[in-house]
Parts: C-alpha cells; sequence; structure tokens
C-alpha cells in the first residue's frame, strides 16, 4: 500500500523528523511539503541533503494527494495557524480524500474553557473538536485505529502520562508530583533567548511552574486510567542543556506499601502490549530512546512510596514518530511500520 | 588576622576549589596540601597555574599549622578515609591546634544506625561525633559560630534543606517530592562510566531512587524548621550532562491555600539574615551561581499547591565555598569574608 | 543473500555502531559477537535493547559462520589483541570459510618502519600483511571489491585523506596543514581523564601535535593520488566536547590561482563516483553527517590559496559504516545497501 | 586612585564581563552604564544580580564622570554604532575628561581599504582613526601606557596574534596556516540561527573561510614582529559548541630545524615580561583560562615543522578583562590589577 502524505509547515523541527522517519518508511510517499519560505526542502533541514530534492510547496497539493487511495495531511504548523488551515482544508475539500493528523495544540484539550485558557489564540470548533481524536497510541490504540482526525500529543504530556497512567489502579493518596525536563528542540526552531546557546549550554531552569498547557492535557490523557478520581498533580517544566529528549519523574504515596518488583511486573503489564515502551529494571536515561519511538519506563518503591520515571525523544515518541505510529494504525498498518529502528547509542 | 591552612586530600575537586577560595580570601595562608600522588598542586589543578607553586605534602605539616593562633584544617578526602584521618590527627594533637572542618559524609549523620547504613565504610566514634557540628549555615549559623570541629554538608542536601526547610511552618500536608539534578564534578575526579563523557553528554538520568545518602541527611537538616513532625520525603537524585551545579525543585501540598506572592515574601523572610540567598521573583537557573557561594530559590502557588526550586553550585555553595562561609563563622570573620565574587554569567 | 557475520570485541563502540548497523542491514545475520565479559549483548549497548536478545560468546563461532555461503568476521578489537587474534583465526580455519575486515590499526601501514614505530605492541607479521587491503572506499574501490583481508582506516586518518587527496592534482606548494578535531567516542569506551565528563565538557585541547598515528596512515593513502611527490604534511589532532563526530580543516597553496567556485567543481568532480560523498557550497557542519556514512566536503580560494573542510561521524565514516561500506563491495552488494539512512538533524 | 567609569552598551555579553571585572576591580567606580533598553542592570545580566542595583542610563553621565580626576569610558556598541558614537562624544566634550577604550572593532584597522572592506558600516574618520592605539598589550605595551584612545582587539585576532608573533624570529617559510575555533558568546546576546542550542549544541562548523575581518587585523599586529615581510597567512574561523573560550593552532615551517624544547623556550622569553601568558610545556586547553586573563601558549616541531597552540577566553582576554588590562596601563597602575584570579577549573 502506498500513503500520499501531504506536510503543512515543512520549515520546523517537526516537519524535519516527519520527513526523516518518511524516508524510512516502506508505505509513504511525500507528495507536497508546504512553507511560506521558498527553497528546497533539503536547505532547511542539513541531515536530508540527497534525501528530498524537491522544493517546498506554498499550499498543499490536494490534487496529487487525490489520485492516491489512501493520503493523510499531517499539520507540523503553530499552535492556532493549525487549527485554522485545517478547517479550511476540510471545508474546501472532499471528506475522504485525506486523513488529518495535527502535531500542534490545537485540538487537543477536550474541554471548552481549558482550551481556551491554555491556546486563547486557537480555534474553538466545539463539533469540529468533537471528530478529533487524542493520540496517545498506547491509552487509545483502538479509538485511533478508527479515526480519521487525530489530535497528536504534546511532548511532556505524552512522557508524563506514560509515567502516570499505570498509578492510576494503584490506589494513589495525597497529590502526585510531575517533575518534566525537555532538550531545547521542544521550543522549535526559530532562534530566542530561552535557547541561545550561550545562555542554554551548561544551564538548568525551570518554567511555567503550575500553569504550563500539557498538564491539563495529560491529566485528560490519564484520566481514564484512574480507577478514583484523579488525584491533584503538581507539575514543573524545566530546560535540560541537551537538544533532545524528555524526562520525567513522577512521585506518588499510595495506599498501600509496594516492593520496587511489583512495581515494575505492575508497568510491564500494563504496557504489555505497546511495542514501544520498554520496561527497564533500572531507571531510564535519555540517551538510548533519542531518534526513536521508544519510551523506557522503569520505578522503584520504599514503603507506600513510589518513582517512576520515563524517558522519550520530544521530536520522536513526543513529536513525530509518535504520529506516523498513529497513521500506521489509521491506515492498518503494524503499529511498528517504519519506526523500529534502535536510537544511534552515545551521541 | 591570619588562618593558616592544611588541606587534606589536595588532588579532587574539592580541593580544587578550596584552592581557588583561599587564593582569593584575604585572611587565609595555605600551609600545607597533602596528596597521595606526589608533584605539583598546580598540576593536579591546571586552572591554578601561577596561583599554586609548592608541591603536596604526604601529611599535613601540623607543625607549621601550630605557628599560627588561628589554624584550621579542610579535609577533603573520600568519605571513610576522611574520618579515620580526623580521628588519628586529634589523638595526636593539641586540641586546640587547628579547627577541622571535613567536608566528607563521615560526621553528617547523628543517628548512629543511619551512619551505619549509608556510611558503612565509615568510624561511627559516636563520643567525637557528638562533637561535630552539622554546617548549614543558613540554618545553624549560631550553632557554626561557636563550634571548632565541624561536618560539612553534602551538594544535595544542601540544596534540598536550603528548599524545604521554609516549607515547614507553612503546615504542609502529605509527602513533600524532593527531585534532584547535579552536574557531574559531584562525582568526583575519579572517571567512571556514570562520568564518561561519550555517556553524559546530552544524556540524562536519575540514579538511587528512595535511597540515596543525602536524604537522611536533609530530612535530619530541616527537621527542626518544621513545626510539626517531618512528613514523608520522597527524594530522587538525577544526572545532568553540566559539570557544575545543583537545581532542586520541592512540590508540596499546605493545609491552606497560599498566592505565589505570599510564598516568595515568606522565603524571603526566612533568609532575611542570609546574604548568599537570593530570593528572585522567577524560578532560578544554574548559571548564575556557578562558581559561587549563592544559593537562587524562588517558588510558585496554585490554590494550595507550591513548587519551591533552588539552584546552588555543587562546588561551590555544595562544598568549598559553603566550607570557607563556615570557616569565616568559626573564626568571628564576617560570613561573606572572600566569597562576595560573582558568577561568570554564560559559561 | 545472506551473510554470516562474526564481530569480534562486542563490547566496545565500533561493535555497538556495526550492531546497530547489522540490524538495519537486508542481507547480515549476526551469528557471534564475542567478548571477554560475559552477559547480553544488549546490556552492554542499552541503545540496542530490543534488537539483541543474545548473549556474547567467549570465541567467536567458527562453525556457525561456516554454515553460511557468505561470511565476514569483523573485528573490533583494540590495537594489538586484534592483529594477533586474526592471525590465529586464520591458521585455524580454512582460508575461505570467512572474510576479515579489522577495525584496528593493526594491518593499516605498509611501511614496516612506520609500523613498528606507531604500533609497537602489533604483530608485524610481514607476509599477512601484503594481503591485507587498506579499506579507504573512496580511494580504493575496485581494490577492496576484490579483497577478502581488509583493513579498515582510522577515523582521523578517513577525513584527513577524504579533505586532502583532491589537492593531489592541483599542483600544492609548500606544507599542507591538516587540522582535526574529534569527538569523545573516538577515544573508546574505557573511562580515562581525557575523557573525564567535568574535564571534556565545555573544553577543547589540542594532543600529539605532529606525532599522531593517522598522519603517516593518512599520507600512504592519499599519495598515490598526489601528481609528484607528497608534499610536507602538518597534523594536528584536537579534542571536541561532544560525543561524536570528526572535521578536519586543510589548509594549502597552489602553484597557480583557484577560484572556489573552481574548486568545488573539482571535488565535485574528483567525488563523482562517491555515493556517499556530499560536496557542499558552503563550508560543512558535524551535525548532518552524525550516525551516517556520509562525508560532507566543501572549500573555498583565495588566490592561490585554499582551505578543504570535510565532517565525519567517526563511527560511522570513521568506523563501523565504513567497515559495512567495504563489506557490501566485498560480497558484490550495492555500495549504499542497509547505509543510506539521514541523520537525525539536532541532537 | 578612584576611576570614574563608564560603559556604553551595557546589555550586551562585552558589558556584563566588563561589569563584573569592574566589581573586582580595587580601583574602579561604576558611574554611568547605558543601554537603549530601560530597566536594571542585572536583570539584563543574572549573574550580577545583587552587584549591581542601578538602572541603565539612556545616555553616559559625562557630568557624573567629569567629577573624577580619571575617567574612562568602555564602549561595547555593535561596529558602526560604536565609532560614531564615540565621535559624537569626544566633539561634544573636553578632551582630557576621559579617555576611551572601544571593544567594538571601528577603530582596529590603520588602513583605510582594509577597514572600509571589512567594517563598511563604520566610519572612517582617517584623522581621529590615528589616535586610537591599537591594544593588543603583549605586543603593544609602551604605545598603550601612553595612549588616551584605545581600540580593543578582536577575540580571534588576540589569539591568533599572541600565538603568531613570535615565530615572526624564526624565519618562517611558505604560508603560515591559522586554525581558529570559538565559542558561541563571541557571536554576541542576540539569538540568531548559528547560535541557537539546537543546531550548535553537538555540532562544529567552520565559517568565513579566507574571509574572516579578523585576519587583517592579527597580520597587521604581529607584523612588527616580524623580521622580514609578513608571509602568506591562511585564515579559518570555526565554531565550537561551548559558551567561552577560543583556541587557535598555527601551523608554520621555518628555514632551519628546531626542537619543541628550543621552541618553548623561545614563547617564555618572546612572553618573558607578560604576567597573563603562561607558557606550558603541553599543548594548551581551553577549560583553564576560562573567565581570566590568561593566554596558554605552546608548541610542537618535528624537523622544520612547528605547530603552536593559544587558548584564551574570549570574553576575557578576548575582550573584556584585556580592555581592563589596557585601562591598568593607561592610567598608571599595575597591569595585573583586579585581574589575577584564578579559572574556575571544571564547568
Amino acid at each position: 500500500m502506498a500513503i500520499g502524505v501531504g506536510i503543512l509547515g515543512g520549515t520546523g523541527y517537526g516537519a524535519g523528523e516527519l520527513l526523516r522517519l518518511c524516508a524510512l518508511h516502506p508505505n509513504i510517499d511525500v507528495v507536497s511539503v508546504t512553507s511560506r519560505e521558498a527553497g528546497k526542502i533539503c536547505d532547511a533541514h542539513p541531515h536530508l541533503n540527497g534525501f528530498y530534492s524537491d522544493l517546498f510547496d506554498t499550499e498543499v497539493n490536494v490534487g496529487a494527494l487525490s489520485s492516491y487511495d489512501q493520503a493523510v495531511i499531517f499539520s507540523a504548523l503553530p499552535h492556532g495557524v493549525s487549527g485554522q488551515t485545517i478547517i479550511n482544508l476540510l471545508e474546501e475539500t472532499d471528506s475522504d480524500t485525506f486523513k488529518v493528523i495535527d502535531l500542534s495544540g490545537d485540538w487537543r484539550l477536550k474541554s471548552l474553557e481549558l482550551h481556551s485558557e491554555f491556546y486563547p489564540k486557537s480555534p474553538i470548533a466545539a463539533e469540529l473538536r468533537k471528530k478529533f481524536q487524542y493520540g496517545l497510541t498506547e491509552l487509545y490504540r483502538d479509538e485511533i485505529s478508527s479515526c480519521s482526525l487525530l489530535a497528536n500529543p504534546g511532548c511532556l504530556a505524552t512522557a508524563s502520562a506514560l509515567a502516570a497512567a499505570p498509578i492510576g489502579s494503584l490506589d494513589p493518596i495525597g497529590q502526585i508530583a510531575v517533575d518534566a525536563k525537555t532538550g531545547s528542540t521542544g521550543s522549535g526552531k526559530e532562534p530566542k533567548s530561552t535557547t541561545h546557546h550561550p545562555t542554554r549550554h551548561g544551564n538548568f531552569r525551570g518554567y511555567k511552574p503550575l500553569a504550563h498547557q500539557h498538564e491539563p492535557e495529560f491529566k485528560q490523557a490519564i484520566a481514564p486510567s484512574y480507577t478514583n478520581q484523579l488525584p491533584p498533580m503538581s507539575f514543573l517544566a524545566q530546560s535540560l542543556p541537551i537538544a533532545r529528549g524528555i524526562f520525567v519523574s513522577v512521585h506518588a504515596q499510595l495506599e498501600n506499601e509496594i516492593t520496587s518488583q511489583a512495581l515494575i511486573e505492575h508497568l510491564e503489564k500494563f504496557y504489555s502490549t505497546s511495542p514501544f515502551i520498554r520496561v527497564l529494571h533500572e531507571l531510564p536515561e535519555i540517551g538510548p530512546v533519542v531518534g526513536t519511538n521508544f519510551c523506557d519506563i522503569s520505578g522503584a518503591a520504599r514503603g507506600n512510596q513510589i518513582i517512576i520515571c520515563a524517558a522519550i525523544d520530544n521530536l520522536g515518541k513526543g513529536m513525530a514518530s509518535a504520529a506516523i505510529q498513529n497513521m500506521n494504525l489509521m491506515f492498518g498498518l503494524e503499529e511498528t511500520t517504519g519506526l523500529m529502528q534502535p536510537a544511534l547509542g552515545p551521541c
């Protein structure tokens, strides 16, 4: 099967990673990549030199996509712009021409109130919003398999949800602290002071304490995994002096005591059908997941206290490879198609 | 006043930083620096080239120290070795020849049980142990001013205690999560796999979850600051891909709601007499404390949830400059003497 | 075609990268991986978790290899050990059971004098030495295609030779300066002071000035590309604070003036049949070659002065992927088989 | 003696480093710091928090400066803006009110042709230009001591000149290759694509081959040190993935053979009266000079080939501390006043 692929917003890091993964995927034809900037795709992405010789389109080539029986548009546009562009495209086009996977935050939050608070510049589009399936594969695999509009999860939300979801059936008490750290590519390709090399190098800082937009997202994502009402969550985002990778540590207290071994077995069971979740016997690290769709996860316990840590690549499982994983399911392919490459090792 | 200074274990990072600070201190004469390795001091510390032309001594020159009215021995020896060396020195020497500041963990824990559990290779020396004052200046300033044997705090314990102590009077409920991240110099000068550049660079990992030796230390340190019994603490140590610096985030829930502004004012009040604690209005970062004795701290609140973050230099406020700060107090000098230099800025 | 592969010295970085690339190669069966250390392959290489479930062998399984019509042994053993191990294997085995690709430096230098000077612990084995083909593919493609014993090039030598070879037909005058910079994985997996994170991070240093073992190697490699006698070469190795990648700048003066455009066209022509050499119009950078077999190269001229710069991955084109590239040729496969993946982009 | 100091362009990295050093200098009163941006000095420089509580001025407070018997204005304005601002200030003010040290490139090149080529947006001001003394202290100490207008050297030019000047009396033959590598603070505080953390981290690239503005500058600086005519120079600038520091390697051939020891002795003699040049017996590294005014230098020889390497801090000896060193001489102070601090060690 050949899937025709269009990519909106082709110059950013998300698109660059999508294009890299498309080049490795056996069922994908990249048909059209748009950008406001003119020029060659590989000039915007020097690592793709030799793999994409085409120019950017100014608008996505719907005609070319419609020549495929199966087609999908990935949007890697910024929040706000993405939502409106997709609304316009859907209005202008036959509904079965292409499926949509939006990598922006524009369709993730179901609550209109939370959406308006955290994405004030994005369209609300309440009716269309209901049709977008939230795309954290490991928690919503069945729903994703049958959807045609998908809201791809945020990077910090993905790692936080994967680490915190398994706690839902362990009778947590009190608040759960979710302490998240991310690499600099998470802030995008546009140079800014917080990603200026002299200040990011050798540094570490926290930001948006108890106010980050990925907190309501991961809470929405994991709520169904919690036997009881979701407990209070304390969420902190922090900046790592690396380019790629997210590490989340989750601190919780349980109603009853548990051993580290029982906790790890619980994780193994929780993710037994998820090929990209590697449950480890020691705490994970970022290195072995860079460039991959893997989430490495483990935990430890003492009495009724537990810590669970998860590591992902923010551009991979936190963004582009997760989008491909979702695409695979949406088109009836094996979930792992085109995604089973190991990390580089030390890099 | 000239204070004669001896340094034990002169080749490691702690000694290197002590020597750097001694070169900037107006009241210090470095009299004797010991090492098992022969050679020049500045060959072991290339950054001190031009500042120390002497050779290492094999044993501390007590005779030279005793020619000073005021003298102190800093021990930067490894855990275990340090405690025994100090026991021997104190037995062999007149008790008022020199004061002692031990940078190792050998005298920090008061509980003999906890000490034996976390430092099984260190002497217990229960009687001598009682005479060692724990040296977290901001919490024990008065006791330090009158002591002559001092247990200098651990780096992660210092940052954790400074961040968590102010919560003690805010009626916390449930467990407190202390999430700590440290640079690679904290693991010492001896090359090992966890500080091997290829695996540390661009990486991040957790270690010793709920089992790190600095957890009982900071709990002991802050217990008196807690109005009620110390709540359960969840402690995680993590490795940053930087050389110097510690960042600790503390997540807690309070009995009552509080605003971010009220929380910051509480921190300002708590540390109003501490010249090296800089309470900020935004979350701190590691960069501006590298090479200094400062602890930058701030926090945020939402309802009854709070996050407090603190940043220090693990070799500075977490080790050598804290030792000088304590020395200043122990000899009646101004606490800030020789320590009021700004950080380098971007580096 | 299935090629049976044995790997000697399976715990190091070279073997880790070989194993990663073998997992992506359509014609390779990894049959036996040896190590002095017991344990699982993926425990030594956390990034291969999920890709190799086998244990290390203590000795290479020649019996299993001999069941393949086509087989090859890659040696990733240290210099000295590798040469002797291969001598022993060849003596014990039928000569057509397997081909050999040695990643160590033991067979690279043809001059017995230079070999003895730079590899004093390696066997000389003068007769066997003559049978080893030097494996810089772009300069010795035909010879490699017909050999069965191959000396895989050194990393700094590869980048230096690829940058300096094209100058040979441009009538250089005076000495040529080759200024090489390398990442920390080039020093291997064993922790040592020069790859200790605290001293490597944020640092840069030169080493072995005019005395590095890769200088005679690249001079031997490029001599045939020089119309006249090889001019004097000045070679400096330097340490970059990154994990992977080599950047070499070559400064030369020519008999006649040349333009930058003419120089770049000369490079394009020189490498017109080499699919892994990407000639750029601006100076290269390391990022886009990390994890790949590409060498990005470009240059500039002013009057009769030229600078040529080349970037490779020391573990890729400088080691393991070059070995696979050579293997492809030695077994009649397309040179690019299993190697045409793009770099990760920012990482 | 108290010297009144005004600083123009107070928000950049050069000004930040000047302010840090002024806080450590016993003879400096910082009287006025200007910036186009309103706000507190320490908000622009978080590492100076607690050391500068004043606001930026919109214009330099000449009145306050004139109340000092000795005063100096440092300009850390951008190229072009700086030259014109100084022209205006000098026209408006009594000539003996203050001396001027311009850290920009606006007054460095004596050749009007070269100046116009490399600084096309800067004023030529041919007459005033003659009065500006080029400020590479080690080569022009006497002239600097008696000047009142000083052009502070460029960072790459400083390291290149200090490494290449000693070759002038060694009878070099053929071209000299100067291969320079710099940290990211050298590109300034304004975020841009070449200093964007995701692309700078873990990367290395060359730029402006044979076309960098610091090449004519260092050639002008060292010409008088050359017994014969200056030979052709090949200059390459390259970007290191660190924040601070420059490393320059110089490759040359001599008329006659020399030993490494004789070369090092030559360097020691050449810099025997220069307190900030540390001649080492092994190649230097960047770490031990970060944050200092030191230049560490060494070399090696083989036959008639030599390599000399020099390491400096681009913001220190390459900029702000060199400016203070020059100021010391211009006001009759000891050259080392306020500058003799060791580097941090690992950082």
